[in-house]
């Protein structure tokens, strides 16, 4: 029947059969399961018809009972348009979809979220606001992934002036949420205070930018800060930047400094990769003494992390092969484990600096270089982060529970 | 912080605790589950970074392997607007969203297919269309539900058009395979052939028109079928018809009848009533003897089957206090079953005919006036339908696999 002259069988690669990454992925890494009894005729009638109608009787007289009799308020949307998925970029919807379902089974397993993964045949960004908004009544949350910068600001945005519930882009704030936790036990280490390190973060794309702005909200001095982009320091004589770097500009970098990373880096106390970009050596060795590296481009961090202990006292990355991994699933279960307990119509910087805290927390009283922030596995940092989450959420005035 | 006046504590009727329904519905009735282990680092490598980087590659360089290594291909979404939601009306999506989790659970129980409820806050034509196919990648198949018509039809048409994927309006097509297959079986009970039946419909929405087609597909005549709206008998001289029922006009009612319900039942073999008006008694009993009538309107049959049974040799319901329940469930599980199965890139009419004889066949060999359909909790109807549809995808030349 098909018209290609390709054979069928040729289709599957031979090599991905006992491949364990292969195998663990046939079928999905998911599925959906009831949680009433569907056996009896006495069960459809009231799971089903007619039973059924008088709840839908009840939220159509009073809508907030849907969070009570559905279960809207304990799932989130993982929504992406494939544009930039891990480090591949834009390798589009589809494939971007083990990537969701991997969110969404970490989000199930730590925080009791249950996700679904939403892999969108458009990259258009009024498209993607108007999906997403037509889509909000069945989700309690929306977790947005791996969405390329700049659209993701806008889309991030507008989807949180249009909806009453909460809007997280994980690539910017998970990220930025899990490097204040670790900047803040690295610095509680070296007996430093937060406001009087000078930063240097290297990238601002996505994470680059969300890190600079949570570091803010941190503590952490806004001019004392410089940010590198691909062309070297950003500052406000450069003609050649967006809205958002030009953002950057006018609150980072007081001193005015201009150059490229080595520039940036001479006399920094804190250096941090979120770009991919490699850094040399002897960059890093121009920073002052005694500082804090977080190399956390992945698979090959901006500077390998022994080269980063010849000239810092602790360094960090995002594998999980060295120590000290700045990992997401330490923030994004717990943030909406909280954040849905709240009922929280949005996710504010008071809930993201909370939850910082408290994945700084879970480790504060043993602390060592090769032990700033929790293992990803830990059972204490999604209950630490969405106790925290929720709390901080009442406090700002946005929880509904 | 709330600027209503009334005391959030009033917002749940206290009557609501202690209903079996409502203490069923409490927290909704389906989870997200993982089927892979997380609970160790190399757990984590594989079904998420750096692993799960590999199968992005994989599916980026070879879009079909999306079926063998995410959810994808055992997915469905069950899509509503809340327009016409069981017979309550346009309820909007909130409140669909108990009858859409009902469906997914019943689509997990009877045809083990994951099924995701999506309730669309929108109910523009245009809109709804651009949603859902922006989604496509996301699932192996759409089942809409509950959408008005003539919106529905709409709807459907140009989705099956836009999409490689199965696209299932239950309301229409879920009715229709499950009246076929009661037809087939009370006609065999009743030595009749579907060819000789003189058949009456009774409404024209959704239901009814697809009822019409597939009852046509499987072998009853058209020219000796009368269709009636609420106006009465559906006719070539009528000038209030859409397109829809105009189509209706064309194919049916080659005598040329006018008139009303009545007028359409005067030696008529078989009422099948799906539009929740009433029908008096004195009009079913102008019907031939020995007929055959399905009174489908829930939860007030249009005329009640005691009644029907007084003028009719086989009576059917949509109810399940009664024998011969005419039950969707009967239909949806095990087409998409079927239609995932083979892989099929749409559902066609000779997918929905098998499905209907599978349905009947199931029961075919212990036929009696109130057996004409399986039980909707008969463990042998998904199997048996999911077997022939997937035939018959592949009879059709629809099927991938």
């Amino acid at each position: 029947m098909s018209s290609s002259i390709v054979d069928p069988s040729d289709t599957v690669a031979p090599s991905l059969d006992g491949d364990p990454v292969f195998e663990l992925h046939r079928g999905g890494k998911m599925v959906v399961a009831s949680t009433v009894p569907l056996t009896s005729r006495e069960d459809l009638s009231l799971a089903y018809t007619p039973g059924v109608a008088r709840v839908c009787e009840a939220i159509a007289a009073d809508e907030s009972l849907v969070d009570d009799y559905t279960w809207v308020s304990h799932t989130v949307a993982v929504v992406t348009d494939g544009s930039a998925v891990l480090g591949l970029g834009n390798i589009g919807p589809r494939a971007a979809m083990p990537v969701m379902e991997g969110k969404a089974v970490l989000f199930k397993q730590f925080g009791g979220v249950d996700a679904v993964p939403i892999c969108l045949d458009t990259q258009d960004v009024d498209e993607i606001v108007s999906v997403v908004t037509a889509l909000a009544p069945s989700f309690g949350g929306i977790n947005l992934e791996d969405i390329s910068a700049p659209r993701c600001f806008e889309i991030e945005r507008r989807l949180d002036e249009a909806l009453p519930i909460p809007i997280f882009h994980d690539d910017q704030h998970g990220t930025a949420i899990v490097v204040l936790a670790a900047l803040r036990n690295a610095a509680a280490l070296l007996d430093r205070k937060l406001g009087d390190l000078r930063v240097v973060i290297s990238g601002a794309g996505a994470a680059g930018v969300a890190v600079a702005k949570m570091l803010f909200a941190g503590g952490v001095s806004a001019g004392d800060t410089v940010v590198c982009d691909s062309r070297g320091i950003i500052h406000r004589d450069r003609a050649d930047l967006g809205p958002t770097k030009a953002e950057l500009a006018e609150l980072t970098n007081s001193a005015g400094r201009t150059g490229g990373i080595a520039d940036a880096l001479a006399g920094a106390d804190v250096l941090i990769g979120v770009s991919g970009g490699q850094i040399a050596e002897e960059a890093v060795a121009g920073m002052a003494p005694g500082g804090i590296v977080f190399a956390l481009a992945n698979p090959t961090p901006e500077v390998h992390p022994d080269v980063a202990a010849r000239h810092a006292a602790v360094v960090a990355t995002g594998r999980s092969d060295f120590p000290n991994q700045i990992n997401n699933v330490l923030a994004f279960p717990g943030i909406f484990r909280g954040a849905l307990d709240a009922r929280a119509t949005a996710i504010t910087d008071g809930m993201k600096v909370a939850a910082a805290d408290a994945i700084a927390g879970v480790v504060a009283e043993a602390l060592s270089a090769d032990a700033i922030v929790p293992s990803p596995l830990d059972p204490r940092v999604a209950p630490a982060v969405a106790a925290a989450v929720a709390a901080a959420a009442r406090r700002d005035g946005v929880a509904r529970a």
